[in-house]
């Protein structure tokens, strides 16, 4: 057998997508793979040593200098891995490259007064924000997909399933307008939390010391927070978060929300889509070399799988919130991979999401045909109303049980028994039995649900 | 050996909280009980019937008869507990002993058009919002105590630690109004999905078609909803949720936030309290009977371990989130003691908080004293910025490097060897190499955080 | 509204099972409650002392006099509950009270050397040793049932599901015989885990030591350490394994892989079960009040339930394993209502799987009847193979491509485009296009599975 | 701003190890990377052709033809990445580029009768397979280390910490046993789960339809799946487990255990080092560029992280047990990056804990000086056991307790009061208030656990 691969291989050991098509080709892979962080990384250093030279607190030409080297390209992703282990970030030999990656006068002002973990964990949540983006358009191409089929399917029914059961008719308009509301509900999740992500900067320990060392005065170093975050895009921490990690935790739980909002959208497709049940396909299923036949939900069964990772995720980073000290030792270094992968993860599921709402095929004859298949019971609930009216609670349940076992045993319809044993005439049999006519309240649901508009959001 | 116990005892199987101290004797674990999930189910059945009478779809006596009868006393809850197995949910059994409550005229508006997960999804949300008030209250206890700390402390020096080791001085201020941070960000989360927690209400299939058939109109049942959420104090839904998990997702994730914020102020009170360093000490800490000296930091540790649990319960309920069709077979039912768990853990935590808090006793000559451990090197930071002023950065680099060596291979002193070779003088010495001088922004940070106040949120 | 619960009601904050049906009334709950862990407790206390007295480390009647006393129902669990938040476990109030219980001669002997963790982790894993003999049992029922059923429909064709998607024929069976299989793999680990489950004797911290302070010698406590083990009929230690939490993280393991196993069973009979399928039927389905006609796989959603949380609680276990020095403040605290539930779920699941298996109904038509779905496409795969060796491949593939959309856009039979465009005679396709004829080694691996026992077990 | 990255980065959306230190340059990176999971199925597609070959069911060049093609270094691992998104997995576009790669004769032989998920699932194995072995060295490597500490330290004592206060002495020998005997059972569970891990044969639904629609029997079949292990060197499976998850569940569960196991060692090395305590130190600690004086427990810190995440991990996997019909949608997709992750996390936790073993710095003279932190009340139960024995219970408690309070209040030294007040003579005193005396059985202890080796396990 041949050894597992060349140890000249430049991908060795590295994860190109492989095993994860969910998200791979999608926006944000990109901007969450590890060149992104890197760049990421070197736009906070440069917005610091701006923000400097902004309030006065480094020469004029610093911000420039910094920025001008800050770019991921000029630096060996792989070889600032392999120097992480030592200090156990990659901060501080980026630091170093980028130090020397600057002409001599500027380099006193490379990473002036911070920690690594200022930078680190502001270019992750500058990553965050960016991904965000992403995953906001498609939650917005999902939803919009699913209302124009909500409105396309306003009334038409399918069975309404309960344990497995059918249970009554519901329809297939209202189950879209649920789907779409579960996509706005994370989306009104991930905007929030988007809106207030903030940058960090405490130095050392959180006090914000170095700065001072460094020559400026408290208030400078106060604004010097605001200026960075103000340079970064993001909001202004009220106090330096290093060991407060809610922004991190809000980020997990919203994504989260988000992979199990767009699961229930999965779960159902899958269903719907069972061989014997056909009322939905996916367009453009995916193919089998062997069973020249098969159209797989494939996006579908991603999306799933993505559900079933996130709840995972999410856990680890709302552990890493006991967070020991001015920094803990292992809650943060557990959250950078785990973060990363909730992003791309979700970010992939709603992109597929969004594919898979715009290219939804939907069979109303099929879901109307499976409104038949137990003969009237799925509408025994309103034929026990009635007939509770007519005969009183006791002889109407009476006679829809005998009705129910004629039809098992031998095979009568429930029709031919009601229509013998009860005083309801044909015409009264016709409209109760039914399933068409028996939808409540779905279609004003579905209208007020797609009344529904997104939550006002901060600009991009 | 004795049998595991006796057959006959009224307890056996139950769980009276042996097993769980942080939440016993609290007001979260009276809210969340199986008896009062029993009466907030009856509360649903009373409020359900009152809300048609009220909307005139039921006679006149029924809403009150209902509600005369909805009382959990007058129910065996272990008994309805095992008639649940049948149909995998309580409220079966329990709308059998409702009905047989109340007079015979009142008993056909019962549970009139709803489904049992109408009443248990409604009554899981009460006992939540119920349950909720006493965190909040708990979590204000626990700001205000740590508020006082903050401002007591404010100035107070102690060792910055970071991934174990002293970085650079902080203050107990500072740490203690991060904490409140914490406690306030989970305050206000809770708080605001309290505020949205919605009532539930769908018949068979989330359609309302049941209220048609039993003689209202579509507008009747939108108009029930609102009155059967107004009638419980639950915000309205848009659209019935019984696969729409939203709600109960938002829970999990802020009583997992809300766990984790307080595992922060935890688990920095179980390394400060240390034997090694008894910077803090728990009021009345837990004693042992063996070994007389010991006072063991027992609501820290609680608190810890209630930190530990709920990331994964709050990733039991995000999991729910991928329901399938109307009414999911796994899902739902998994919610159920997860929640419950979740509730009464982070409760008991949030009282065990409070009174953490307000007992918490410091000693800030301890944290002076630890200060001076490692002879001045916590201020090496301020020490190489001076010293790369006066000599530039290499030379600085160099002569700090020497100083640190000679102390740790010949026990010199920081200071003499900074006397010997720097041109610092004495004085300049003294200021440099007192922790208590190097405290950055810390106060003005403490200040700022402090201001912070609650969002503002509806009555309770 | 009414209060949530009357203050003087004894079930106040209780939990009797309302809300978790899958393990109400099972055995396991029964050996699970608070009562049982407190015999287990005061069994272990009692054994302690017994062991001491057997080795003459205790005075002739003191084991005797314990043991006399260690029984649950002298003592109040509820109130032992409430004084076990001042120290952080129940031991502490329990051996005052068990103290008190026994005659002054007796009193120095109760709890002689040992901490409160030695009682409250022997007392755990005692338990589990119980509670598991009750899934061990549920597990062989299951496994037996399913071997009934594998073999009676060892050669029952129906459709195997991929994707969601008829792929290519399998038998009833083989699935029977993969459930088994799964059930097996579940018993193995549970009594391997099971045989293995030691005593806890370590003294306040590991090391024995108060043995020696009460005037043992080092070959005393470690004779003490399996003598105690031998008492409690449980495995003898190598190391005191306070903070060595192998045997805890074990436990979570198997039992999650249990409720995995166990919820792919659920998972199938869910899916063969929907009305578009009725491959299957539980027996005695859960019923609906409103919608006679329904009967819900209620205990195959109850164990689906339970494959949802126990990953969660294992997960909480496998976190524990990281106890900080001789005692955790809080990893150990987390352990102990996480392992209950694990145990109760898991045994409840076990009893519900043993139930649904050996009443599992089971309509081998319906399943000959889905095979014909799809009009032969389910067995495109044999075509394809026999095709291309009659036309080569790359026209085999085009006249099934063919064949495929003429059924599709025209509803053309496939045998018929089959019969026009190939060489294949009627009688070849009658076999060709025969479900039934293309099973593969499904019988033959069923009857290899079915060989399979149980791994051999140590005596109960 | 500069954008997140050129969109020609060759690199953009690639994990080159950036943000996972732990695991960087290490040989499960190497063995888990999508080069090796790459080479991982070519290697199960030329051994499934030459088992075929082998047996006589496939031509003689075959084998040879498809193994000479099937090496990674010829394949596009991003573009397969790409191409994987359509079909939802890898081995579909892989399949039709090593068709096109292997000469036109040995192409109908080319994964011939296979379906994706038998090649995934084997690939997923042997990459498992593979990288255990080097997680048993890296086990293996840190019991030898701890071994070495053991004995060497086997009588040192240190205080014995209980929920995070001093309890009674221990000895450094009795912790470094401890934690070599969970190393022990980690590799011991790693192990008997590797020597079980099988190929996966079973076709398009697991019933090896496919092998005999192309000429072979069912016994050919058997023999086959047999061969193909064989040629995998892998055990051979009772039955196609393709939705029999046990192997990967028992994956996760020994990889999380063992996660937890090395961060139990981390945990008590991060707290013994931090700086109040310095008993021991991580060699080569980290640095940080502002505080030249910190040298931080960097592995440490890195396994506790992994500590905080396999948890999780475990948890997908075993929640992917519950996978529907003969392919889930969803449960098994979430496995496969899930379980790479589990691999990667903890075969770097493995190489650095053998690092951290092997370097490990302890310093008994800080811990002796450290059991006189609470002058002597660490043997505090030593002394209340012979004061009981002299004086009786209640006075003796009292004694102890009045000059605890002596101490605390007075700052009277324990001995002294106890000098005054006790008939303990000046001898006596100075062997009860002697840590070093009070060590229990641990040097026992430690020898016994020593002497434990490895369980016996199958060749590499």
């Amino acid at each position: 057998m041949t050894s597992p691969s060349d140890p000249g291989d430049p991908w060795r050991g590295h994860d190109v997508g492989l095993l994860s098509p969910v998200r791979v080709g999608s926006p944000a892979e990109a901007a969450t793979g590890d060149t992104a962080f890197l760049q990421a990384m070197l736009d906070a250093e440069a917005a610091l040593t701006r923000a400097q030279t902004t309030l006065g607190l480094a020469p004029a030409g610093a911000g420039a200098a910094v920025t001008a080297a800050a770019r991921a390209g000029r630096f060996d992703a792989r070889d600032l891995a392999l120097r992480a282990r030592a200090g156990g970030n990659p901060v501080i030999p980026l630091v170093a490259d980028l130090t020397a990656a600057v002409p001599a006068a500027a380099r006193p002002w490379v990473h002036r007064g911070a920690t690594s973990q200022d930078i680190l964990d502001t270019a992750a949540v500058l990553v965050a924000h960016r991904t965000l983006r992403h995953l906001l358009d498609d939650l917005d191409r999902t939803a919009a997909a699913l209302a124009g089929l909500a409105a396309a399917h306003r009334a038409n029914p399918l069975p309404g399933r309960t344990l497995t059961q059918h249970a009554v008719p519901t329809t297939f308009g209202l189950k879209a307008a649920g789907w779409r509301s579960l996509a706005l509900d994370a989306r009104d999740r991930l905007a929030a939390v988007r809106d207030r992500l903030p940058a960090q900067l405490g130095g050392a320990a959180g006090t914000l010391a170095a700065f001072q060392a460094l020559g400026g005065s408290s208030d400078d170093a106060l604004a010097l927070v605001d200026a960075f975050a103000a340079e970064m895009g993001l909001a202004a921490p009220a106090l330096p978060w290093q060991v407060l990690r809610t922004p991190i935790a809000d980020l997990g739980c919203a994504l989260a929300l988000t992979a199990g909002a767009l699961g229930k959208f999965a779960a159902d497709v899958l269903l719907l889509s069972r061989t014997e049940t056909a009322e939905l396909a996916e367009s453009g299923g995916g193919g089998s070399s062997a069973m020249p036949h098969k159209a797989n939900p494939v996006r579908a069964a991603l999306i799933a799988a993505t559900a079933r990772q996130l709840p995972a995720l999410a856990g680890v980073l709302l552990g890493s919130l006991a967070a020991e000290d001015e920094r803990p030792a292992g809650a943060w270094h557990a959250e950078w991979q785990t973060l990363r992968e909730a992003l791309r993860l979700t970010g992939g599921a709603a992109r597929a999401a969004a594919e898979l709402a715009e290219g939804l095929r939907v069979f109303p004859e099929r879901m109307r045909a499976d409104l038949d298949l137990t003969d009237g019971l799925i509408v025994s609930e309103r034929l026990a109303a009635r007939l509770t009216e007519l005969l009183g609670r006791s002889p109407a349940r009476q006679l829809l049980a005998e009705a129910s076992r004629a039809r098992a045993e031998r095979g009568i319809p429930l029709r031919r028994t009601l229509a013998d044993s009860s005083p309801l005439t044909d015409h009264q049999l016709n409209d109760l039995l039914d399933p068409a006519a028996y939808l409540g309240s779905a279609t004003a649901l579905t209208d007020r649900a797609l009344r529904r508009t997104p939550a006002p959001q901060d600009a991009p």
